[in-house]
């Protein structure tokens, strides 16, 4: 499902390469120095600002954008109403073994509880506290590439600003001063890409697949309640079908 | 009614246009690499950073600012009075057939429920979940408009640095500056352009219809269930009117 | 009361022209391309961002921050006495005569309402929504401006990119650069000075405005239904005075 | 207590000072029109942002940031402590006496309203009354220093833009420019120097100390209620307490 | 546990110094007017700002940054668990002979006030208390140096400013321009690397920090609490462990 992410990222590339390529080399655009001080001062600026193991499990959160989005609300609409149709028929425990071949931990974990015959309030208790912690972990990984998304930037204006003194400083022939300026102002335009092309839309990317996840998360602990509750499977149908968008739903019932 | 926008639209491009010509030529400022690092940078940027259904229906909406606003509370009240005397007169049935002819598909639906003898606490829930959910969509996609004019004016910045890198890599005889750099700045001006000019006032716009909807889509709710309740006409009628700004009432009552 | 206005506008303005001649011409200042280009521009996003009657409105709205502030929180409590008095001595109908001759129609009303025997609370009622609706009215005309000052120094920025544009695309002799960058300078200067000087101190003053005229209301409806509830004048004077700050009270009874 | 604003000016005005004369001359930042523009133009805008009284009393506030702060929590609680010990031997009429001797306003409003024997929850009411309107008014004063702060910089901009389009009008020699030039970027200076080192801190000041002013107050509030309701004087010192971070409590029961 | 922040300021500095030196001098990034400006200037705004005691305990906070985290969730998990079956098979007085032997004063007040009887709702209200002033304390020393990262850039820009003007004001030889040009630069460059590289990333460690250390003291007023009540350690321990990140519980239970 998620193709955007990597078509942007290759999209997003290609229009700046070319328009490298039309007026210049892109060799001009490739300077260690400058990855260096912006690259690895942003990570030096990350290293203060959050704890090591942040650092790390939020670098590591990155590829999560390209991730395809699992959580399809329709499917689960499906599934809870197989789900609620064979607890009708053959009773709560038969869902045991419908669970063992699920893959979601979620999911699975709910329906264990019910087998097991936790009260259903315990259930959504510890469903939902779940629920919370994933929000809390993935609002910190946000977090975490927002503050690199300022920090690009500003790391880039700091690379800019060592190499003008350093570039003024030795002036004494103003005719090299234009490829030296050159070089002085790849750092800001590091910061501006990393900032505008990469974080600025991956979390923006993030935020709207972790709302994703918690709306179907939340459908799952309506419907499985209902299921321990033995309500009729129509009616659980058409309860978890409030929560799509009218216009998302598999079989639409109001246009816009 | 909205002739706003496009008389906007048209003016601010004539001013543009004139500006431009005064002083110049327009061709100076129409630059392919330009509009591709600018126009594809924010498309890329926007592939990243929303679903791809979301960036296809956000960029559908735009020609939602030129769309003149159906929804005039003052000829609510009226047809709400109708609606309101025949019910009284000839049963609620009688809304069955006037639903017919509407075209408005919440008004529709909510006479359809009411016909069918739903139970009126049912009906406000299903309307009102309704609008919430219409608010929701034309929510994403203001916060989608609101995110390309914050991208424009980035990559207008990343394509002037692009050039300037270029420019003054190559640079040799100052002279050749001039010309050059004014190439350099174009897209810096595409980004203000396309954030001030365009999608920041658009975003306003989107947030005055739906505000305009919502007011009417409300004043449609509280209607229908007072006429389910089988209130007096011009009860119900003095009710509506308190939703709208004493000035614009159809028979004003208060001047400022 | 309100000479501020014009004093600021008239001392702001005396202070940009005097700067100017110290060192320059009036002349210079004036272009009549720039002009085009900023406030054009303006009320060209304007006409996309808001409905057309709401231009108007807004742009109308303009002279109210010259309007005297003719809501007297101390002469209301003298006049809420004096009514409270006539009401005792001689019976609620005895106000209806006064209410004739005064000319503010919010205390008209609210005094109308009383004589007629509307119920207490349904005047509260219709008091509060119409105070409510002032308020969005004022809030409205608010945003609008705040809206101004916020693209003046955008199309002053586009207009800049214009000028610089073209200049830069025909330069060929350095030594005639100073004059025309002069020119390009010009709308900056004039979104600036729409910001700064008109749109955001006018907005602020328009706040204040609104808040008092609010606070003056609230009394009005506070003073009034103590009346219809036939409470003892002294309480009811001692009670709305609870509304202004001590220091500004007319018989003032603690210092700061 | 206060002698951190009175240093901090002194402090940054010799700084400045010393590095204008490292390099400089103290004349060549003393520029009349400038301090015309920039000071004139802050305070047009700030007669058309606030009515004229306030932007009297709002200047006239400024010397606050100088006033030693008079609220000690530690010196509070002992006094409350000697009022409630005498109330207890000598019954509440004692502290008439006392309250004759005091300066504080607010505390000497507060004994004589429980020595005439009111109701003690219409004490609350007043002195809370008198309180909020305290925390308004003085978060009025901020709020106009913090305009300044705003207008400022806003203004240094309009200055240079007056300076620079004079100054580029008339180019004829470009040797000339750098004198002309420097005057430009006087009047950015002034407005860097009053938000930055005058009104953001002094802002700030100001809160710090309206926070201190409220804490000691509330104390206040609830230590005389305490003793009108005939509490043990050790209780009430105790529950006086808790208001202060523990340490900076006279008698410290916890360190950090 | 905290490496992360020498770490980052190590690996910063080194980015910094390695850049400046593949191109120039450190000596020429080492200049004592611009120290005196942008540290003294910001020094100058903080004592205008904030009451002197603050600004010396705000200061004296820097190192905060650099203290391992001693508040290990897990390990307290443990020792609650320790306590509480030492409290079932020997009675709460055993406590007493614990609590002696350990550092953190937060548990060991919590269990010294059980020791001695104190009624449950009053130790959590007298431990609330004092988590909620030691959240204030340390959020008046978060807001201390976030007012340094507003006001370094600041301060910088004023150094820039000072630069500029003196260095137009005697220009004559324009060749002379780039190495004083360094020199003016120097100041944004040391307000930028103050900011982005110290204190805003200074500022999030210690909001980092201080939300591990409410956490772990929200879970030992909860396990005290409970072995107040005579709960099951084993309930105890579970009870706790629904405070952390199932991800990082010593007995994981949940994956992602």
């Amino acid at each position: 499902m998620d193709k955007g992410s990597p078509l942007g990222l290759v999209l997003g590339s290609v229009f700046i390469v070319v328009t490298i390529l039309l007026d210049g080399e892109l060799s001009s655009f490739i300077n260690i120095p400058s990855i260096m001080i912006v690259f690895g001062g942003v990570i030096a600026s990350m290293l203060i600002a959050f704890p090591i193991e942040k650092v790390i499990s939020g670098l590591k959160g990155f590829p999560l954008i390209f991730q395809e989005n699992t959580y399809d609300p329709n499917a689960l609409i499906v599934q809870i109403n197989d789900l609620a149709q064979a607890a009708r028929r053959e009773g709560l425990l038969v869902l045991e073994e419908k669970a063992r071949e699920m893959e979601e931990p979620f999911m699975k974990k709910g329906i264990m509880l019910m087998v097991d015959g936790t009260d259903p309030e315990l259930i959504r208790d510890i469903l939902e506290t779940d629920l919370s912690f994933m929000q809390e972990r993935h609002g910190e990984k946000q977090a975490f590439w927002e503050s690199i998304g300022d920090l690009g930037p500003a790391w880039g204006m700091i690379g800019t600003l060592v190499g003008l003194v350093n570039m003024l400083g030795a002036l004494s022939d103003p005719s090299t001063l234009g490829p030296k300026m050159a070089v002085c102002l790849i750092t800001t335009f590091y910061g501006a890409v990393l900032a505008n092309f990469v974080t600025i839309p991956a979390t923006n990317k993030m935020k709207q697949k972790t709302a994703a996840e918690v709306l179907v998360k939340q459908m799952m602990i309506e419907g499985l309640l209902s299921i321990a509750s033995g309500e009729n499977p129509a009616l659980i149908e058409e309860k978890l079908k409030s929560f799509i968008d009218p216009s998302k739903r598999a079989a639409s019932d109001s246009g816009e």
